[in-house]
């Protein structure tokens, strides 16, 4: 098996920097579409013959050194009652949004094995048809990124809600983030006990808070989510989209990996994160958009800065935007496999 | 006169800290709503009498240490002959996006007393009921920030326009904003000379791109813009808006105030700034949704921190969101002058 990824994560030495992208299956790829063209987005990810089929689609297509299981951050959310829409304009979309006592209360902490089936389902059909080709990942939204679309009910551009509910009513808030770790502490032991051999945290949007807010109201649970997952034995990788100001606190998670997003120098993050810790990234998505020539300078720069670490895994600084032209991607990670070769 | 604000822009020893808000004018407020009920927003930016009375309303109301023009950024922008309009959902549309040659080649540079009269009769107009009791800033988008809106046609989520022509056609992207940074220089020189004491620049996505594109595409300008308007001898404050990853390149701006957003902690901002510097910011906007006595323990952390700078204005992190309770608001201002003597 190519293992590197894996031996990445645990800061082992490695012939080449491993890569993958996030959203490597996603619209990007015209074999995606021609699934997607069938069958609606959720649908997708709770049929796990297409969602295996989607999940292999960039590891034949890319040659990327990982493949992550296909499916969404909100399906654990609406395992734990809530109703789950995706409208193509808006993006997702959950009814009643979770704003009292009471919509906490009715939360249920779902069973992985009995409310989302289909994830274990896809893993086992993905673990057969990797047949240890590249390792899996599973993932899960990290709890403060949950809670953001639970309680605004979809994406947002100032989080209000999210931070009254914080400032205004900092006990429930706490009481929901209880229960979403409790969710997703199985869950993603599901997922390992399935087959998965690594772990990604997305925190997509911590960055929204203020140092201060993310070390009392997002660290306490990250940690400890992380903490419990590390019994299972497989690396844990935490990202945090618009990480600069919060390094500081971020390196307290505990994560094996830090996923770091494309507004800081990598060659600054580590310095931050200190050189004793594996970090994962960081190019721009939008620089997937450059000439294939400069793609290669914007890699070697990464790869360079990204020695400084104690491991790197390389990879974009959020995911692959749709309109990306498929050719570039794939000259990318041609890239990072050529100049990240080792001596 | 109050010139305290002024003194602390040019790091001149004040008896207190001195506070103003980005978009302290505005709808948070009843009296700003009551003026707006007749109005439309471009209407009430275009109208002398009822921008400078809109703009008048915080300095009575709050008690801050300085005036902001009632303005939009979006103003020069149409000046240049591109169509401006406010939808209520989507924010600024701006029509036939600039994307080639020819659109570029069609932009005018325009005349402020020409083109944008209203601006310079509001200043007046300001400077008479002003009567020097604060001192009145003027304002422009910075050169890359109005160029995303001209790019994007309005707000984005991901800039892929803007960054699609800085990748693939970085010589267009370098005309456009050679002819922005020629509209906005004479554009903020003639509201000086009409009476602004000060100057902000509003860089407000320029944080949406890796160090190294900021340090190539936003800077030159920026600096070019501060280095002549600097010959008029007020202060330039520069506001950059998710700034932590890029302060290493933004302190080569060289204006007098650098303004932060509430991702990072000031502490840490001053720390790579440096200690010549005037920082102003940085409460998070939606910490104003806190309990006030809380309110009063972030106000006094901020100044705490500010002391290490040269010179510290408070400010929020990004502009006063609609919902904000005004009392909370006051309470805010009258924390920062209650703590904010200095000794």
């Amino acid at each position: 098996m190519n293992d590197t990824f894996l031996r990445a994560c645990r800061g082992e030495e490695v012939s080449y920097t491993p890569v993958w992208l996030m959203r490597q299956a996603g619209r990007y790829l015209p074999q995606y579409q021609s699934v997607r063209a069938n069958v609606d987005f959720l649908t997708l990810c709770k049929t796990p013959e297409l969602a295996a089929q989607v999940t292999l689609q960039p590891v034949d297509i890319l040659k990327v050194d990982a493949a992550i299981l296909f499916s969404d951050i909100l399906i654990p959310v609406e395992a734990m009652g809530m109703r789950l829409e995706f409208s193509d304009k808006e993006g997702p979309v959950l009814s009643e949004p979770i704003r009292s006592r009471a919509s906490v209360d009715r939360l249920s902490i779902p069973d992985t094995e009995e409310d989302m089936p289909f994830i274990l389902a896809t893993i086992r059909i993905l673990k057969k048809e990797l047949d240890n080709k590249v390792p899996l990942i599973g993932f899960s939204g990290a709890p403060f990124t949950l809670a953001t679309y639970m309680i605004e009910g979809g994406t947002s551009k100032n989080f209000l809600h999210t931070k009254k509910m914080i400032f205004q009513n900092p006990r429930l808030f706490d009481f929901l983030l209880e229960k979403i770790t409790a969710t997703i502490v199985p869950y993603l032991s599901a997922q390992i006990k399935a087959g998965a051999q690594a772990i990604q945290l997305f925190d997509t949007w911590a960055g929204m808070l203020t140092p201060v807010d993310y070390k009392n109201f997002v660290l306490p649970y990250v940690k400890k989510a992380i903490a419990e997952l590390k019994k299972e034995g497989v690396p844990i990788i935490y990202f945090v989209n618009d990480c600069a100001g919060i390094l500081k606190e971020i390196k307290k998670a505990g994560a094996d990996v830090f996923g770091i997003d494309w507004r800081i120098d990598i060659g600054d993050a580590i310095k931050k994160l200190g050189k004793k810790v594996v970090v994962q990234g960081n190019l721009d998505p939008c620089a997937l958009f450059l000439p294939r020539e400069m793609i290669e300078e914007r890699v070697k720069d990464i790869l360079w800065k990204g020695e400084y670490a104690k491991g790197h895994i390389f990879n974009l600084g959020h995911g692959v935007l749709p309109e990306t032209p498929v050719e570039n991607v794939i000259a990318m990670v041609e890239a990072v496999h050529k100049f990240g070769q080792k001596q």
